[in-house]
């Protein structure tokens, strides 16, 4: 199977890993190309899982070792997806909505914590960091199958077809805490940048929301403000559930 | 200045970064043997502070090359920091327990959110990953200057001199929901290895605690899993500061 070095105007993207692979052809099979396996690949039972899927599919699957040197460098990969991207589209409801992203582990992560918590849409603002990286697919360890990601040219784009929804935007000097804040369906969490933050703009969009933290560190991890305030967010729904 | 590839048995460990340099300097001083600066650093008023914590504490002070080639590899790093490893105790109090961390990167985002939420005492169980790798100490992005980090042989010995504090293991399978759960000080949040959680054991030694997540993901990753657990205990300490 031919594969080249990823670059962002591709047609297609790489699942790497048997985790993120097995992510796909169990909830996307319809975006799988091909399924590649390192000759050293030794576990039976994934090895079979994959073949009875891609049977199912009409999914090629390979085995060549050339790939993964062009493609994995040195993580620790025996299984690769050949991903083809396709947009999607924001479904009503709660969302997270990412304002200039730029790293693609964290976007990665993000899209994870959203999966966990049931938030399976979310809004980017460009600048942004694609959405669509092998980085990123491997740091959601396979959510990126599940959820609904819509890059929107503006935020005020955004605005304008939901305009139902409630505005939360995260920011250091945020007036409410996160614990005084009632977070009220349907809710757009809204983070900025790793290094930057928010444009101070944003405080007027909806209702400014900050986690409270000591002076020792300068901000918390951008996917770990996220997933604090998905928690938050979402615990309602979950509790009663023990 | 010498410097040469980490490794776990020496002495010291490397701070790679402006920020993470800033942190030891405005902190422990004390730990600080050197300082190097690349030759292409052009940040004045960052070499001048550097220049004056450095004189006010007798640290050397170089600007050279070879040491960023051997440390830093691809990394945008033009400040390194030589700091010699010194062993903590662990004070009396809150504290977050790991058993068989793996993951450099994933402790020092831990270290960061824990300083973040106040809680400077870290327990951690072997076989773990390298607090001081400079992996570690980067990811927690200088935290690690804060934090107090004690190694015990085994749970049991930390126990043993803890043994007033509140015990919540934190497992997929734990019998109540984190937002159910009243967590009373002085708490000890404990998590398992990135792979594998708690063994099956520690259910027994308070009272297992679970964030609950949908299907869609097998786990959180684990500084998130910790993060949420550390906002959840303090953020009645935090509260009212609005």
């Amino acid at each position: 199977m031919k594969v080249s070095r990823y670059k962002k105007e591709d047609d297609i993207t790489y699942a790497l890993g048997a985790t993120v692979v097995m992510e796909y052809l169990n909830n996307r099979p319809d975006l799988v190309e091909g399924v590649i396996l390192h000759p050293k690949f030794s576990s039976e039972d994934t090895i079979s899982r994959i073949g009875d899927i891609c049977k199912a599919n009409g999914i090629t699957v390979a085995t060549e070792e050339k790939p993964f040197n062009i493609l994995s460098q040195k993580e620790n990969c025996f299984v690769i997806g050949v991903i083809r991207k396709k947009g999607a589209s924001l479904k009503a409801g709660n969302h997270v909505v990412l304002v200039n992203p730029s790293n693609a582990g964290n976007m990665g992560t993000i899209m994870r914590s959203c999966a966990g918590f049931g938030i399976l849409d979310i809004a980017v603002i460009p600048p942004a960091v694609d959405h669509f990286d092998p980085k990123t697919v491997r740091a959601s360890m396979g959510a990126s199958a599940r959820v609904n990601i819509e890059v929107f040219e503006t935020f005020d784009k955004y605005q304008e077809r939901f305009s139902e929804n409630n505005i939360y935007p995260f920011m250091l000097d945020g007036s409410t805490l996160l614990q005084d804040t009632e977070i009220n369906e349907p809710f757009s969490l809204v983070f900025g940048n790793e290094a930057t933050g928010l444009p101070s703009e944003y405080s007027k969009i909806g209702r400014p929301v900050r986690i409270e933290h000591t002076s020792n560190i300068d901000s918390l991890n951008l996917p770990i403000a996220a997933s604090i305030a998905l928690y938050a967010s979402t615990k309602k729904i979950f509790s009663g559930k023990a």
